[in-house]
C-alpha cells in the first residue's frame, strides 16, 4: 500500500513491512526479566532494552525505515534533523550507511556522548541555543538551501511505523512464549515510539493496557489526553531526561495515542536517577535518564501496575554522559 | 547416566540435561551485536552477557544445577561454598529458592555489591583474610560441624555442565543464525565456564578456536596449557578482577582446557577498565572488570582474531561498585 506518511497513520502492515526493512541493520532486542525487579514490584516485569539498539536508542529503526525510503535522485542532496541527540545519531548513522550527507541540528546542551556520536557517524552537527533560537526554523533553512530531505522525528508514519518494530518483536516474543502482558509502559517525547507500540499491541495484544511515561514538568501528552486535544508544556521547564522534552506531542501520533492510551504518570528527577541506579545494580543496563523514565514509573506506582499482572516496561535508550550516570549510580537504588 | 561429579567430565548430554533443569529460574540470555565493537575489531563480533543472568553473572547457572540435586534428606543441612562473591550469590539464590540455609565464605575485601546481594539472599556470610587464611579449610570446617552440603565453585562436572548451558545457548542460537565462530574468548579463573563452552562447542561447533581471557598476573590456566599441567599463580598477585583470582586451574576442567582451550591473552588493570568504559559507552552493558576481561583481550588483540572471521566474546558478571564502574567510565573507551 502507498501510504502518504506526513498525513497517513501508520497500520500493523506498515509495521510488518518496516520490520523487513530494517532486518539485519537493526537489531532484535530481546526481552529481558530481572528476579530482583519482579520481588520488588510483586509481579512479573519484562523489559525491551532499546539501549542495546544500534546507536543506544530505538530511535534506529525509525531513522532507517524513512531515510531508506529517500528516492535515488534525492539521496545526493542529503538529509536533515533536529534532535536532542537520538533521532540525530540513527539519522546520521542511516544516511552513512545510504552513504548520504546529514546535518543534524542539536541542543548546545545536548550531552556530549550523544554529540559526539552523532559526529562520528559522520554528520555535521549544527547547535543551536533551545531558549533562544527555534530548531524547526533552523532545520527548514538547511532544507531550503540545500535540497536535503527533513526526516521528522516523530509527526511521519514512516518513522511510527519503523519505531513500532520494538512493539512487533515484543508481543511476537511474548507470544511465542505464552506471556499475555496486563500492560505496558513507554516513554514519550513526541510519541513516535508509544504510537508505534500502541498500533503493535492493538493488533497483537488488545488487553494489555498501554500507559505513558514522563518526565515531571513535560506530562504534555498526558494533560493533552486528558483534554483530548494537544496542549504544550510550559516553555523552559527542565528535566534530566533530555530525550524527553519535546514541547507537546506529535499531531499524527496523538491520533493514535487518543485511541488507545489508557492513562500515564510523571517521574521526578530524583525518581530517574533512582531508576537508572537500580537499572545499574540490579538489571546491569546503562539507562540514560530519559531512557529509565518507564523504570521510575514502575518503581513508584506498583501497585497499580502489579495488579494488572505481567508488565512489559521499554527502556528506550542509554546514551548518557560518564558523569551523570555516576552521580545516578552513587545513589542507594530503591527497594 | 548417572556420573560421580567430582571424578567425572561432563558431556553435552550433562549439559543439554543441566539446561532441562534450569529452564524457569535463570534465563536464557540473547547473543548481542554492536556496530561500534564491530567497527573496531574489524571483524563481526557477538557479545554472550552473562551480567544479564539471574544474581548478575553466569554462576547461577551451574549452582542451580548442583545444589537443586541434593537429595530432599540433606537439604535441611543447608550447603556451603566459598567465593569471591559471583558463585556466591549463585549459591545463596539457588538455595533460598529451596527453602535451604547457605553459608558462604567470603573474602573481605570482596566488592561490596557482592557481598550485600549475597546476604540479601539469605546467606550467612563468613568473611575471610585472603592473605592469611584458607577458604577451603573454613568451608570445610563449616561442612564437618554442619553437615551442609559443600558446593565447589568448579572443580564439579555438575558445575561445570551448568556453566555450559551458556555455551550450548550460545552455540544454538548461532546456528539458527547461520553465523559459525572463528574463535570464542571466555574469561577463566578455575576454569568452569571455559571448560563448559568447550564441551559445548566441541560437538556443536568444533570449528571454533576456543581462547582463555585472564588477567595479567593470573595467568595460571595459559601457563599451564604452556607446560601441560597445572601451576599456580605466585601467591599474593593483585588484580582488579576479583572475580578472576583463583589460584590455578581446577583439576577437572583443566582435562577438557587441555583438550580443547586453543591459547590465551592477559589482560592488565588498565586494558580491564578500558573494557569497561568501552562495554559503557559503545554496548551500555555493565560488565565488572573480570567480567571484561574477554573484550579487553579482544579489543587489545584484534587482527589476531579478525583473521578468525566471526568472534564470540562471553562477558560473564556484572557485578561491580559504584566506585569502581564510576573510574572505569571516565576514562575514554578505546577506538
Amino acid at each position: 500500500m502507498i501510504i502518504d506518511p506526513l498525513k497517513d497513520l501508520p497500520t500493523l502492515a506498515d509495521i510488518e513491512d518496516a520490520a523487513e526493512r530494517i532486518k539485519g541493520v537493526t537489531f532484535h532486542t530481546p526481552l529481558l526479566r530481572s528476579d530482583a525487579l519482579d520481588a520488588v514490584v510483586g509481579a512479573p516485569v519484562w523489559i525491551k532494552p532499546e539501549m542495546l539498539q544500534r546507536t543506544g536508542s530505538f530511535k534506529m529503526r525509525g531513522a532507517w525505515n524513512r531515510v531508506s525510503r529517500i528516492p535515488e535522485a534525492d539521496r545526493a542532496k542529503g538529509v536533515v534533523a533536529f534532535s536532542s541527540g537520538n533521532h540525530a545519531q540513527g539519522v546520521a548513522e542511516s544516511a552513512r550507511l545510504l552513504g548520504m550527507k546529514s546535518t543534524i541540528v542539536m541542543p548546545a546542551d545536548a550531552p556530549a556522548a550523544k554529540i559526539e556520536s552523532t559526529k562520528r557517524r559522520g554528520a555535521t552537527v549544527r547547535l543551536y541555543d533551545r531558549i533562544k533560537e527555534s530548531r524547526e526554523a533552523i532545520a527548514a533553512e538547511i532544507a531550503a538551501e540545500s535540497g536535503a530531505t527533513t526526516v521528522r522525528p516523530f509527526d511521519d508514519a514512516w518513522i511510527m511505523a519503523g519505531q513500532g518494530t520494538a512493539g512487533l518483536e515484543a508481543a511476537r516474543d511474548a507470544a511465542a512464549m505464552d506471556v499475555r502482558f496486563g500492560s505496558l509502559i513507554c516513554n514519550a517525547s513526541g510519541g513516535g515510539l508509544l504510537a508505534g507500540f500502541a498500533v503493535a499491541f492493538e493488533a497483537l495484544s488488545p488487553a494489555t493496557e498501554v500507559y505513558v511515561s514522563e518526565p515531571e514538568g513535560h506530562d504534555d501528552l498526558i494533560r493533552s489526553l486528558a483534554s483530548m486535544k494537544i496542549v504544550s508544556n510550559a516553555p523552559g521547564t527542565r528535566s534530566i531526561a533530555d530525550a524527553l522534552m519535546s514541547p507537546e506531542p506529535g499531531v499524527l501520533p496523538f491520533e493514535i495515542h487518543k485511541r488507545r492510551v489508557k492513562g500515564g504518570f510523571t517521574a521526578s528527577n530524583d525518581q530517574l536517577l533512582d531508576a537508572m541506579s537500580f537499572a545499574f545494580h540490579h538489571l546491569k543496563l546503562v539507562a540514560e535518564p530519559g531512557g529509565a523514565n518507564s523504570l521510575a514509573v514502575l518503581l513508584n506506582n506498583r501497585k497499580h501496575f502489579a495488579e494488572r499482572g505481567p508488565i512489559l516496561i521499554v527502556l528506550s535508550g542509554g546514551n548518557v554522559d560518564a558523569d551523570m550516570f555516576s552521580k545516578a549510580i552513587a545513589r542507594t537504588p530503591p527497594v
